[in-house]
């Protein structure tokens, strides 16, 4: 029997996608990556997805597991070979169960982020992971690459927010890791290592994650501010001043907003006079366990001490929520203003916050040595140290001209953040975008680690080859 | 030359023990363990626990690893062939670096963690993990175990303390991962995979440590109740009540704090009438941004509210900071108690929060049934599913009897443990001491997943030999 006829044996036929049907499987979502494939494999139980992998081992086909396609570094997109047979765990979708006394929930790999997240809410419980693509990005693609998001200075990453997994392992075994623990030092901390391993050590097929109360009220602020040393100290006022309350810490580059206005004239941004013509803003979150009127009375505590203290110049605090929400609005529009003005080249980085200020101030240097006249698009998320550094067209860089100097832009950024003791990527993943500038960065001792991690756990270099190190290529 | 004389080159005469200078780091601390090693060297940087595993990979040496030699189960005690080298961090003791602002610091395996708490301090910062042993453990052995301690509830266990790493692997070479980033997304998560190996993957030099700011108040309350289905309750509604404030929520059992005012007739239980005689009792702390008059307001409105609902009986909420240490007092007070009326046998569990109950219904009975009349000691922290279920002399069984079912109590306690999904060991490691238990009750594919790891990263067995797995022995 044929490889692909003991898929269509093994899981049914109609669940082995060929030629057109396999076609949305093959390019990532922004377009820049394409590839072929053998077939399309939708198991809907991890027994289903063990057989696959132990028919795919025994005839020697590669394995490119893939959740909601989001992805924005080729993780889960084949090579052109056609050799490899792309597991989709979109199927295998179902809630096991709630257990809102333990604040746990067990989940498959294919569960839609926000499916999860209104499960939660109807058991009266927040799961907190919060990102731009959470309508269509699965659990198993945010426990792949370690999603990050809006929500991690209070709550972590998605490997913060995961108790216990279920794993099918190269061999095609299965681990039944799920558990509702909160402390369980019994060997080898095996979760985290393939949680943010992209799918090349094995593959994730349901987790048990953590909830938590949900907060009686959110509520915003913006600053205004002179300096990123200026927001760096208000972060650190606001992380004593309101504790495990503060949930958001945004930075925003003063261009970023006048952009977005600008662009979106409905929109406006709530200073006048000098404060609205500063060169950075900050917005702040609060997620309060009182309420709506004592996360306010916090703001203008805290706030009007840094306001004396002269780093902040300025600070709007939201009256409702409708205010809160027009705030995030102004945050969640800067990368559609950007998209507006051109295709830019963007950068997922992060330094250490002490680092910030200089980061920025010597890669802006570089850059206008290397490629005079282009503009920055900086933002992110400075509570996390975590910022979206891009590079866009401008002062005579047409869009087409800067593009073909993408790889001297990624050079310039990296070198930079690499010289603060930084990372090229601090919540996308390495996928195949970042596969080789990893070899360029990382400690080689790390690096060899790495390797014989990936040999001792898919020997024959069988899941998803090609992505994250350049062994086991298809 | 020998590996002896060698090792006394590289790192100097004196700094290689043997004979009776070797003794203190032979025995472990509860005096279960003893051993014998070839000699004990206490190289003081990074370079010489290099050159000294490079040394004894090259003679094919054994190494245990040993900080401050608190553990409590051997895993840092050689066995007694005599063949190995036992490493002390001791020496290696430097802080290298407090960096404020970016909320980190940078510390040596060696350090004493109080001499951590106190450096966090000094700069206005938390360093939050707090255990009994922190006048003498080291920062080295907290790693090594992934500890645990007071504050996980809120701050997490070493793993979620933790940024960065500096390891010396098998083969001598030294990894350089100390970084102060929150979010890195660039590979395998090596640093969680080293802590908590308890030395048999490499060896831990320096880490770069998370701190937070320091509350401005810690406030407890102690409550009292009928049932442990209503400490769960009442969990629940603080964790809603109180969000991330809530930084301790301690269940101890009636009988305990019976014996704590019966044997230290200075202190109290602060109730009066029925809510004196309840079978438990629960010690909630609050971490507060704002102030103690704040915490108290707290306090009075959700537990006002619990007492309201019906699941707690009475509360008492701490009037000053001498009135807390009191109440914390007693909870501390109870391992000194049991100890005072004889050896017992120990367990440290975890289940899931909403089995608790049943789980020790069940455990009491069983018990009973094994060995009717024996005691139960019960106490821990509950808003972890963290449990220390301890067995002592009584109803007829002296001391030495029940010593010698010591296995048959063990084997019910882990038994039923494991029928609820929980951990046989949730904070102290595996050591020698479980290793066994452990190949009895862990899922056998996740078992083969650490020995392939093992292998991998130490392929001769020289790291640590015999503990966590049966495996590289002496």
């Amino acid at each position: 029997m044929s490889p692909l006829d003991a898929l269509r044996d093994a899981i049914g036929q109609r669940h082995v996608l060929t030629e057109a049907d396999a076609s949305p499987y093959l390019t990532d979502w922004r377009g820049r990556y394409d590839g072929r494939a053998l077939a399309v494999a939708c198991p809907a139980t991890t027994g289903e997805v063990a057989a696959v992998v132990r028919l795919c081992a025994g005839a020697g086909v590669p394995i490119v597991p893939q959740g909601g396609n989001t992805g924005l570094c080729g993780g889960a997109t084949p090579d052109d070979s056609g050799r490899a047979v792309v597991l989709s765990l979109k199927r295998l979708n179902r809630i096991r169960g709630v257990d809102a006394e333990n604040d746990t929930m067990d989940v498959e790999a294919g569960c839609i982020l926000q499916g999860v997240q209104e499960a939660a809410r109807e058991a009266g419980r927040l799961f907190p992971l919060s990102l731009a693509a959470e309508g269509s990005c699965t659990i198993g693609g945010n426990l792949a690459t370690n999603a990050g998001g809006t929500q991690v200075l209070r709550y972590g990453t998605m490997r913060e927010l995961t108790l216990g997994l279920e794993v099918v392992t190269a061999s095609g075994e299965v681990w039944h890791g799920l558990r509702g623990l909160r402390k369980d030092n019994t060997g080898y901390d095996l979760r985290d290592l393939f949680i943010g391993s992209e799918g090349t050590l094995g593959i994730i097929t349901a987790a048990t994650l953590k909830l938590y109360p949900l907060p009686e009220a959110r509520c915003t602020a913006l600053l205004a501010l002179s300096s990123i040393e200026d927001a760096v100290a208000a972060l650190g006022m606001a992380r004593h001043g309101f504790g495990a309350s503060l949930t958001g810490f945004e930075l925003m580059a003063g261009d970023c907003l006048v952009e977005v206005v600008r662009r979106f004239p409905q929109q406006r941004l709530p200073f006048e006079g000098s404060a609205a013509a500063l060169p950075w803003y900050a917005l702040l979150e609060l997620s309060d366990s009182e309420g709506e009127a004592h996360a306010r009375e916090r703001f203008e505590a805290v706030l009007s001490r840094s306001i004396e203290s002269g780093f902040v110049k300025d600070a709007v605090i939201a009256g409702s929520t409708a205010q809160s929400k027009a705030l995030w609005h102004l945050r969640e529009s800067i990368p559609l203003a950007e998209r507006e003005a051109g295709k830019s080249i963007k950068h997922d980085v992060s330094v250490p916050v002490s680092r910030m200020a200089a980061f920025v101030r010597d890669t802006n240097r570089a850059l206008q040595q290397a490629l005079p006249g282009v503009r920055h698009v900086i933002f992110g998320h400075l509570g996390d140290g975590n910022l979206h550094y891009n590079v866009a067209p401008g002062g005579g860089w047409s869009e087409a001209a800067l593009l073909a100097r993408q790889d001297a832009v990624f050079e310039v950024v990296h070198d930079s953040v690499h010289a603060v003791g930084g990372s090229i990527s601090a919540e996308h993943g390495v996928g195949q975008l970042k596969r080789d500038a990893l070899v360029r960065y990382k400690d080689p001792v790390e690096l060899a680690l790495m390797h014989s991690i990936k040999q001792a756990l898919d020997p024959r270099g069988l899941m998803n080859p090609g992505k994250v190190l350049a062994i086991g290529r298809e």
